[in-house]
């Protein structure tokens, strides 16, 4: 049995209760903390329409003292935000699962965060571990496996065509769904309109990998204009406007385009044609086609694969980690 | 600088030699061992039509006493046929890669064998990793790594569907191509005809990753029919002859079908419109349907995977280990 809690019961985190529920042999739920007064009160019985007594609590500090093992944290997407939530879990000597994007590999955006974190975990004995569908597998430690057939690699390519279409209002502002085209060029050039997370973090984790210098990732974000009607019960797109973000980015060594990651965000693609799926293409010898259609969801992909890192992170080396540091990630098939 | 000797320098031998040469920076090559007196006295050079003075010996004492930190055996499929020389291999204090099928998961064949060697490899501190495509990646890690975003998994279905077009007449033989569909049967009944060596193996590495019981592992053999004529420079086939093996490796838990590896083996599948490709799907949720197509070839995956295993075995902890237990593999970057 390994004592766990979550931070964070939002749609990740009650996905991820759901996965822990599941094993009621191999996880014990020690708490969870939520920041939400809204949430804070009901059980996770409550929120998940399921059987479970456990109070969802604001005071991490109580439930921090019950020692959980591993603490996983699914709250917010930049390192300043987790942050405090990180370091109060190793201070209590927990292992650390994150799904922030940027803490799959935190080095692209703040080397001095993961210096003084990698320092952190040292300290307390414990693991850092970003997690996630993406960054986190589809489009990093997928291709980093991939490539391990290979004899020689020139470039990567990798796509993965998503629908938007389930989520909320706060998913089509940050992608610029239902802007005009100006709205859109405007929220992007403002910061509003952000489109995906995590694709120097993506690009780092392959490089290091396989060894490859990246010197400069370079990310573009253009509007997906739809040329029918879309619509969402959160959003109305007309033809002519924006259904969603393509979103880019590239790395390069020495000005040589080494690896391309695209990622075209939108509502209801299948209505101009548009298959949803990952697509992987390593140009080399061999070269790679993967392909799988549908698109393996975001968000089932996030807590599924933050769950089945919990048996791995427990037996691993203190310091931040990545997932390609660690074994094979798998699927811990549930004991009951 | 990683110390390697490489023993066995046929197909795979040959193969990963042409990876080794390329990376001057990274690995040493100290020495080639083989038992085919024709290649003895050749130089590495000479077998690949590339510049390396090394010569191939069949005195594996004296390469061996030139202390490798990594030996790579590619020479036969069998754990009993490999036995001396990864015995010797490690009793000089290298770690050992090695292709034969059976060591990818030695248990399913002979635990006495992993036991004995499990011991010995703790005993001199080294490592011993059974590598290839398939099984070593294709029909198990991948699958593995893939099972790593699902909440839950009901049952795993793959598939390889390859081409033997380009291989030889002992390849042709124990594929059973070319025979009548009587003198099939026959040769599979008798052993002469064996498909695929590695079914029990990947369904153990996947089980064992996933945690499945499977207490029953069945392998069936069927004949692939031609209704065209096909033919290879070593065979030809009339239509109503074999052209291929279908071999099928299914892995049980409590009579429930959990796992069913399926690996289509013929020539010039094309010409009856069979698309060449790796397939893996995963019944569960969610649910995956990957596709590589054409196939990843099996030589170039095999000795492509092995080469980049160099760099993961040096700092792997003692004992037998699998390619899961090992982190991600990865594609590993010439310096120069």
């Amino acid at each position: 049995m390994i004592r766990v809690a979550v931070w964070g019961a939002g749609m990740m985190g009650q996905g991820l209760l759901g996965y822990i529920l599941d094993r009621p042999g191999q996880i014990e739920l020690v708490g969870v903390i939520d920041a939400d007064p809204a949430r804070q009160g009901s059980t996770v019985g409550d929120l998940l329409g399921r059987r479970c007594d456990l109070p969802v609590t604001g005071d991490a500090a109580a439930v921090l003292a019950r020692e959980p093992e591993v603490v996983c944290i699914c709250t917010r997407s930049n390192l300043d935000e987790v942050a405090d939530q990180v370091e109060a879990a190793v201070r209590a000597g927990a292992n650390v699962l994150c799904t922030a994007e940027t803490l799959a590999y935190p080095w692209a955006s703040d080397p001095d965060w993961a210096e003084r974190f990698e320092d952190l975990a040292v300290e307390y004995d414990v693991s850092i571990l970003g997690t996630g569908i993406n960054p986190g597998f589809m489009l990093d430690a997928l291709i980093v496996a991939w490539s391990s057939v290979c004899l020689k690699i020139d470039r990567i390519e990798a796509q993965r065509i998503n629908d938007l279409s389930p989520f909320g209002p706060t998913v089509m502002q940050s992608q610029g769904v239902g802007t005009t085209v100006e709205e859109f060029e405007r929220g992007v050039a403002e910061g509003t309109i952000v489109g995906h997370i995590g694709f120097p973090e993506s690009i780092g984790l392959i490089a290091d990998a396989i060894g490859w210098e990246i010197d400069e990732v370079v990310e573009t974000r253009e509007p997906i204009i739809t040329t029918v009607p879309r619509e969402t019960p959160h959003v109305k797109v007309a033809p002519g406007d924006v259904c969603g973000c393509r979103h880019i980015g590239r790395g390069y060594s020495n000005g040589e385009l080494k690896i391309e990651l695209v990622h075209p965000q939108q509502i209801h693609p299948h209505l101009e044609g548009v298959e949803t799926g990952d697509y992987i293409t390593i140009i080399g010898d061999p070269e790679i086609h993967m392909s799988t259609s549908p698109e393996v969801p975001g968000g089932k992909g996030t807590f599924a694969s933050t769950g089945n890192y919990i048996q791995l992170i427990v037996d691993a080396p203190s310091g931040i980690l990545t997932v390609t540091d660690l074994p094979v990630p798998r699927f811990w098939a549930p004991t009951d």
